[in-house]
């Protein structure tokens, strides 16, 4: 059970980074740095916080989350988990397999050793926990081996898994009002961003304005941001979907993420910011920022594209959503299906 | 996404069978024969359907489930998947075995190959799909060699998986108005029933009555029972919890599941229904009857003790219920974290 | 124990398919039909036999394989079973997933709780059992439905394994004199046989006229084909090594594997046989005679090209080959570690 | 190919630790500090040795063990790998989990959609490497963070497996003389030792001298030790057969094991070492000793029986051992069918 304590006031935001200010493409850590020193969350919740920004949804927020369901529609983003998926092996990161244990072949061939003709199938898998549509845990990402909250990445993910922030402590946390911001509608052609644009600030805030009062993003929300690299993948093949060039989150969003004090954010990529990176050697460098400093929640590999299409034929972005993750003991991710409702 | 279609008028609903007909020990077939006949459901939604009650759920339905949410208090319904389960290798059904393919003692030591700083942990699991808190997919039992809608089970459930009604068919389905049975408190001694506690109609009603008017049960509910036996096994361990004696439905509760038309039910225990089973050579005959016959999903290994004290708390046994399967390519099961939301 | 029987007198071996003799490419089941009727072994060592061929491998013949060891030198004839191996999902098989569970790391950490400064690392695998090199069982191939000897097979392998020929049977078996045709180096290019080749029982002759007496070929020995295609993959990355174009044995060979009385038979390719395979509508044509009928054992993907060298350097052949399976009860294959002494 | 380098001259054997000092039950650290300066091999073969005792194997020696096939029986060592086996979960420690991927029901279904009736069953596991027969890889275990050769724990093995002797290192060693002691035949009753029995040198000779000259043992050797343990498992079922009380060497082996310069070692037993360990507070202080400092190879969970009742029968104890390990690309420990043959 999670009944929110009461919210600490709103910290004075701090301003977004500006995009006129522009990245030194040769400096990521310099550049990490700063950002992680200015949107830092540790402490701000408590020293033995676990939860990160799902701090930020209230009893009051997730009131107002059931009564965004206006028609009774349910929508699932999540892919489905299946061997044809978009894994290709780096990190050891396979498609799920799955493997059935017993059938219908076997029962109807009467060698089950049931009474009474009752019959049955069974199955098993393996799986990756980030293999598709996932969370990442708080304990996913390290900067500089420390991990959420300050915490040393030694201490907190060892052979045993996460010590502190196991997926399983934000069991029941999401649920709330979610918002889509479908950039790839707004701002891309045929719906779809190309590779490596950069979401930053300015993009979100034209496609809120786009979509209208409906597309508000604040405090406790989760944020689902399409940019239409999923579609592609449907029409045209996995590719690189896992780890190639996509369109994602700029560096340049950090500020807006952190000030609109969002629960967490997903996206329809197989890796949340823009890729290739922004910084000539760089490896996920807003991750570094956002899950141990921030202690924001990621969301990957949604699929967001009925419920986008249903938000444009509606015209209205935000609806309820629980999205809760299989609360695998210790675990640094986990599988998710989210459920949107309007 | 899932905008249910007008649902059908109600059928003339079917009497329960009384408890005073008591069943014929020696003759499980007999009395599966006659509550198949009786209470199934075939073609009720038409020959290609593949989600059997879920059709009971309708958008009025899920209006009122999310009208339900009154304080903005969620409960997580899943015991945790952990290695220290209750799995015993019965069926090849062993407990998750999660593992960690990095760690933040490798990102400590320096040795992940990253740039700038960033560091990362990963993991996987292998898990048989009903290891823990679980959907049953209606391709997971058969009558007679029939599943669900009257297919033949070696042409629904083969080596590749389940071919009509796999787990993923109901990925957006599971959000509907949730009502608690607390069985285990109304009738149970320090809110646990016996093991071997046949829970019928009757019982049903009972625990109704004594729960107030919040507990009706109707159209397009989940229904959930809870006997006490999950509270029994966090106190003594697991022992038998998989597949020993344990309370359950009677097969005489047979007649009332179908006539309320719920959407669905889920328990506290292994096996939804009483245990050892009312016949003399018996095996899950419920099962039997309620999976490939009604097209009713059953959740195995609820954790509904956090809920079931609120719900004695503030006295209101009813609130919204988002229960999303991970939608595994044709899986015959699922792993759930069914979240319930006051 | 495997303490051979008296071997019964050879039968009288029939002629070979002579290649002259062109296979009616359209007519696939018509060429295995009468080939599986001319060289089917069933019966030939009783009804309930489960080792096939393996069955010419008598005490002599145990005798004669360790008389081969003159230098005490050793091969391993296994490819690595890595997580960069030929795999590519088809059927499901992926390359060996292999899972540190503890680690070097978490001993130096200190964190393992073991007293006076013992540490330990442990590790797990999820693999196919044909995922590396290999030996097929004899329940791995079925023609028409029928397994080894005339069983059905449905009666062979269910969900629950092979219920007769599972690789356990074989445990102790393989040990035996090794014969190794280098039809690459013979017939080839740089040692290689360009892909779609199709060995005949000419080029297995042509190679042993070549190789010298040391490479006569005859009752009981595991016959070992080096066709080049791993020398290849070695070089080029391992493309489509699962399943693609190939050389490999041609269904012309079949008279001459069977009337050689060979124990087992191996190479170095993906699928023992020539790819494409020599009808146009077919898969895996020589599977389907050798395996159910003739009962001979088929290893895939070993690396011959160590114990090549050698041969080639100092001219002899023939040498000890030790090529224990692992003895998963009831399994359909395994994975194998040969290993050949001169 | 392993073509073993000329051995070095014998050093000087250090004595055997005299069971007459008894140990000082309170002080592992002291007796293991003691017995690791005295026996330990870092350097004994170079910087670079990853094969530690196995060095002592040399040509002459794989001749001589050739040899010793007087008879061409043969003798697979291996327990079954069943999901019925002796682990129980500990370290995540499960039985193997065989799973058909497909099967000859759906062959004979004729679903599985291949031409002209051909079938096919194919199977994959889970499994921890040290589920069932097994030898330990030399980066099993470390001595207060050191390795074997003196290296950094830390750095040998990561959660990307062992970086120096990962068990494919030794793929092609496994080929020597193998010699019987029936510890449990010659001093148990009905051929087992008691739990707790604590095997000493002595003990071992008192073996030899009562086996006859057959079972002398030398340099390069593997040794097998028979205690009966699984002979009870297989009377009495697993119960704690895997971290239980059982017989097994003593620490005052040690200098036997030393001076002796076997090659490896093995026993029927879950652990190799006596349990209870001979000190108050310890965990297998005869692994930390051998292996990380001898660089001996430990085998755990062999079947010994048909053996030793064959050298009981013939009065010979020695034999031609071929006990491969499957070449996991840096493995800590592996999978084995041994095969002796006499």
């Amino acid at each position: 059970m999670s009944e929110p304590l009461e919210t600490p006031e709103p910290t004075d935001a701090p301003e977004p980074l500006h995009p006129a200010e522009p990245l030194d493409r040769s400096d990521p850590l310099g550049a990490i740095d700063a950002a992680a020193t200015r949107f830092r969350n540790w402490g701000r919740w408590g020293a033995d916080d676990v939860l990160g920004t799902l701090n930020f949804i209230d009893a009051a927020k997730r009131l107002e989350a059931a009564s965004l369901v206006r028609r009774g529609t349910t929508f699932s983003l999540s892919q489905p988990f299946d061997s044809d998926g978009p894994q290709n092996g780096w990190r050891g990161r396979v498609n799920p397999i799955h493997l059935m244990t017993d059938t219908g072949l076997a029962a109807a061939a009467g060698i089950q050793g049931f009474p009474h003709g009752i019959g049955g199938a069974d199955d098993a898998v393996f799986m990756p926990l980030q293999a598709s549509t996932q969370w990442d845990g708080l304990g996913h990402i390290f900067d500089r081996t420390k991990a959420w909250n300050g915490r040393d990445a030694a201490q907190v993910v060892t052979n045993d898994g996460d010590q502190f922030t196991g997926i399983q402590t934000a069991a029941a946390e999401f649920m709330t009002r979610g918002v889509l911001l479908d950039v790839g509608a707004a701002l891309g052609v045929d719906g779809q961003l190309p590779d490596g644009f950069a979401i930053t600030a300015e993009h979100l805030e034209q496609t809120i304005q786009r979509q209208g009062s409906s597309a508000a993003v604040g405090r406790g929300d989760i944020l689902l941001v399409r940019t239409g690299r999923l579609t592609r993948a449907r029409r045209e093949g996995w590719q690189d979907y896992a780890g190639g060039a996509a369109a994602g989150l700029s560096f340049h969003s950090l500020g807006w993420l952190h000030s609109h004090e969002i629960a967490a954010i997903a996206t329809d990529t197989w890796g949340f910011e823009v890729r290739p990176n922004e910084f000539d050697d760089a490896f996920q460098p807003l991750h570094q920022v956002v899950i141990p400093n921030m202690g924001l929640y990621i969301g990957e590999m949604w699929d967001l594209d009925s419920l986008a299409e249903d938000c444009a034929a509606d015209g209205c972005y935000e609806f309820m959503l629980v999205a809760a993750p299989i609360p695998f003991t210790k675990a640094v991710g986990s599988p998710v299906n989210p459920i949107a409702v309007k």
